[in-house]
């Protein structure tokens, strides 16, 4: 029996925060803003949702293959982003999907395609649905829309112990690849904080961001091959660990965003799951010094799986709001060797940066300790506050981007006076912005932004989405990328337009017209038809 | 004064290797084929090579931009295959460029394009003419036809300090980007046998592979950003050190053999230069041996700067032909750190798989010494032997390839007797083929062949193209890829076409039909119109 997703929010229909959980994370927050407490919205229902009735007629031979009732329907109408789960609280969803196809291989994923441009049906391939960017939302411009979502397609098909790779079905959710590779000594290792309800070709096609601080932030660099089911035939790229050939085909789809196809399957590599680790929260100055220690230790060639550096107000319980520290969180982990002169020398870059090391953790302990312990725990459980948020009209929410060294400070500078101005003119009072680095490469860290404030619960969506836009506009205007792996969806569009080259976007476009000559595929995603 | 080119064969027109140098390699070649010694035929001169007239007009505007002299258009007819030089020493070159043009700035790229669209010219984009695969030569289906060289942009425009990078022209030679780095702290450090005369936008069109053993073997792993002349406009990536906003920009160009257009410049990750090095050399008894502790290395996480794996004849000087020892030369290299640990895991690794350790070598000396030290400067000479190979019809010639591992052994055993198999049939006698590794995946190594045979001087061409057809063929047959950092040219053409999938050759067809829409720039490479 498939266990019921939450329609309205993050998550299971059958899990929520405990009371005690949201009472500890809205208490602080209604001190610092000198509430007294909230008013809460309860969750909608599904019943009190009204949806337009589905503008097609599901044909017999797909009657197995696709559904129209209204909670799937409702399920399969916003992603997870905090504007999605307001409008879910608002009650309402103008656009549902008319129907919602789980094709069961990819005979049914061709003939769901078939039958959307029988139809002329927009067709828009769903992962997990977790989208923070409106990447699989229908839109008013629709006349008939079906989602496409391949959770029914969810084997590891293949593991090839030698090289250390596997085949494995494009709808599979993050824990069910790590489920099946359980009796095998592999571990995939692609987490993120959407990881539980997102799958394999979903982080393909929006080139999603995992665990690996360094050398593998991507899913890019997992992937050997993959299938695509395009409008106009099947695709299967040539399985290689590496190649010259040509530009490479899988990073056409990497990114692609469903606009060109379903990603039905893919080789992707896979580790030894790691026997040896070394980890260390060390505590800075200030973030400033904390981002020239990333830098130093993402330039000396050491490699760490986590490079995670935070201000201390958003890392530790009870911080005071104006300190100023910094908390880096540190590991290595191998399969293969001890790590100690890996560590031993990231702690001496730490140091000359004027990092001192927390007392160390025990990362084996069934209970983790210690300030990153605490931060990992509240980072997983982070998805379901913002359902909470929404309904106190509380503003928590973050965004991402990268952005080269040379200009890091002034970045960093600008778009938290940014965030901090915007928030302060929409919403007439302070809010919060703090900032984290979570992936680092030599040339630059990824910036992770997080906002918080309190709306006008009669006009809270505007207030978000002008507070996002505003900020999201800053970011590229300033020269970081609009997203460095949340996709572009349908949100990041405008932004996505003043970055990438008009040139770029043309040859997209050729591309596409090549693949989905009619123009079914997620259209308005990346670039118009 | 621009050092001249030799318009035959590799290098410059004032170098070649000594009498000595030829003795040493032609005799035991003799020797082993139980031959007296070889005719010579002498070089061409390049009065003894008629070429037809040029078919276009250099207008007055172009006439500083423009050549179309004998010698200019004898040099960039052809790349430096073992085929291109035998066609030189046939002294037959059909279908040379009408003219060359050295643009030296963007302006005067986009008008050498827009004289080639005006005149219907087929305009060819030229870096450092080093092609083995066809890539700049062209055909007799061009009615006329415009060789692009970018020698003339050159500079390194701007070093980032703080990022590590720099900003490049895409005519520099390689070792000039060096020369120009001299007095910063940095290196480039990609390297490759054609590296003294092949270019930063050569490479980045070819997907050029370079000194870097494991995590950053392609010059895709360098680039940043780009700016491309393409016949419909100039385009610029953004410089990002990462990005998840849609499918890659640079990777469509990355490779894309100008067929899309002229890179004329680039941001590229730079590193401080090394002062910490580990290397060692380490014989297995047998390639197989070898070929497994490389895997293991590659898997472990630990990213040695070398990880090649020779056979010994190929490796050693007067090695008896029928030795099956394998030689490892394993480096580390580090701005940063001592390199102790790595390379202790490293030769545990290798001695788990039988390997020895070579005495040790010091890297630093002048005179590089050992096994590793002689093969290194045997590699960097090599090209030179080409057209001695060609003068005495001795075939010399490689082709590489990647491959997963869990297939290795059989292929690397089916291709070595398809190539024995092949020479003898084609040649009428016995020849040699060898292996190396030169770039290592976790999920799989490149493969590097090396053919040596005796072939017939009155159809040395024909027998020289049955031959390398034939094991490319086989590669593809097999699984590899029809190169691993050679490009496809016209070469590779038909292998790439069974490589590929058909509908990503319909999505670039589509992409360059949007910025190339009159099919000027390198028809038939990669894709036909």
């Amino acid at each position: 029996m498939r266990r019921q997703k939450k329609f309205y929010a993050w998550g299971y229909a059958d899990e929520d925060l405990t009371a005690d959980e949201i009472a500890a994370w809205e208490a602080p927050i209604a001190r610092h803003y000198g509430l007294a407490g909230f008013d809460v919205t309860p969750p909608p229902t599904a019943a009190e949702i009204v949806l337009r009735p589905p503008r097609v007629a599901i044909p017999a031979a797909l009657a197995e293959v696709v559904r129209d009732d209204h909670l799937t329907r409702l399920e399969h109408s916003y992603g997870k982003a905090w504007f999605d789960a307001c409008r879910m609280f608002m009650r309402t969803v103008p656009n549902p999907p008319d129907a919602v196809a789980f094709p069961r291989n990819e005979a049914e994923v061709v003939a769901v395609l078939d039958w959307c441009d029988a139809i002329g049906a927009v067709a828009i391939p769903y992962g997990g649905g977790s989208s923070v960017v409106q990447g699989i939302e229908p839109t008013a411009a629709f006349d008939k829309v079906v989602t496409i979502s391949l959770r029914e397609m969810d084997r590891v098909l293949e593991v090839d112990p030698v090289s250390h790779a596997a085949r494995i079905e494009g709808g599979v959710y993050g824990p069910h690849i790590e489920d099946q590779l359980r009796d095998t000594p592999f571990t995939m290792r692609h987490y993120m904080q959407a990881y539980r309800c997102s799958t394999l070709g979903g982080w393909i096609a929006t080139r999603s961001g995992g665990h690996y601080a360094t050398l593998t932030p991507h899913i890019d660099d997992f992937v050997e091959s993959m299938r695509v089911i395009t409008p106009v035939g099947a695709l299967e790229t040539r399985r290689l660990p590496g190649s010259g050939a040509g530009p490479s085909p899988d990073r056409m789809f990497l990114g692609s965003e469903g606009i060109l196809g379903i990603i039905t399957e893919a080789w992707v590599r896979l580790r030894k799951k790691p026997t040896f680790r070394a980890a260390h929260a060390i505590r800075f100055p200030g973030f400033d010094h904390g981002a020239r220690a990333v830098r130093d230790i993402a330039q000396a060639g050491l490699y760490p799986a986590n490079l995670r550096l935070l201000e201390a107000r958003e890392a530790l319980p009870g911080v005071a709001w104006d300190n100023t520290d910094a908390l880096l969180m540190l590991a290595f982990e191998s399969a293969d060797h001890p790590l100690d002169a890996w560590m031993a020398r990231a702690l001496e870059i730490c140091r000359a940066h004027g990092g001192s090391p927390e007392p160390a953790e025990s990362d084996d302990s069934p209970q983790r300790a210690g300030a990153a312990g605490a931060w990992r725990d509240k980072f997983i459980r982070a998805p379901h506050y913002t359902e909470h948020a929404v309904a106190r009209g509380i503003l928590a929410w973050t965004f991402e981007t990268a952005m080269t060294w040379e200009r890091f400070d002034a970045f960093h500078d600008s778009i938290t006076a940014t965030a901090l101005d915007t928030i302060r003119r929409v919403t007439g009072r302070d809010g919060t912005v703090t900032c984290r680095l979570t992936h680092v490469y030599p040339d630059g860290p990824c910036l992770y932004f997080t906002l918080g404030g309190i709306l006008d619960r009669r006009a809270m969506l505007d207030q978000f989405m002008d507070i996002l836009t505003t900020c999201t506009a800053a970011v590229v205007e300033h020269g970081g990328t609009t997203t460095h792996h949340h996709a572009v969806g349908r949100f990041h569009r405008p932004f996505y337009d003043r970055q990438r080259p008009d040139l770029f976007a043309e040859a997209l476009r050729g591309a596409k017209r090549a693949l989905d000559p009619k123009g079914l595929m997620n259209p308005g995603v990346l670039i118009d038809p």
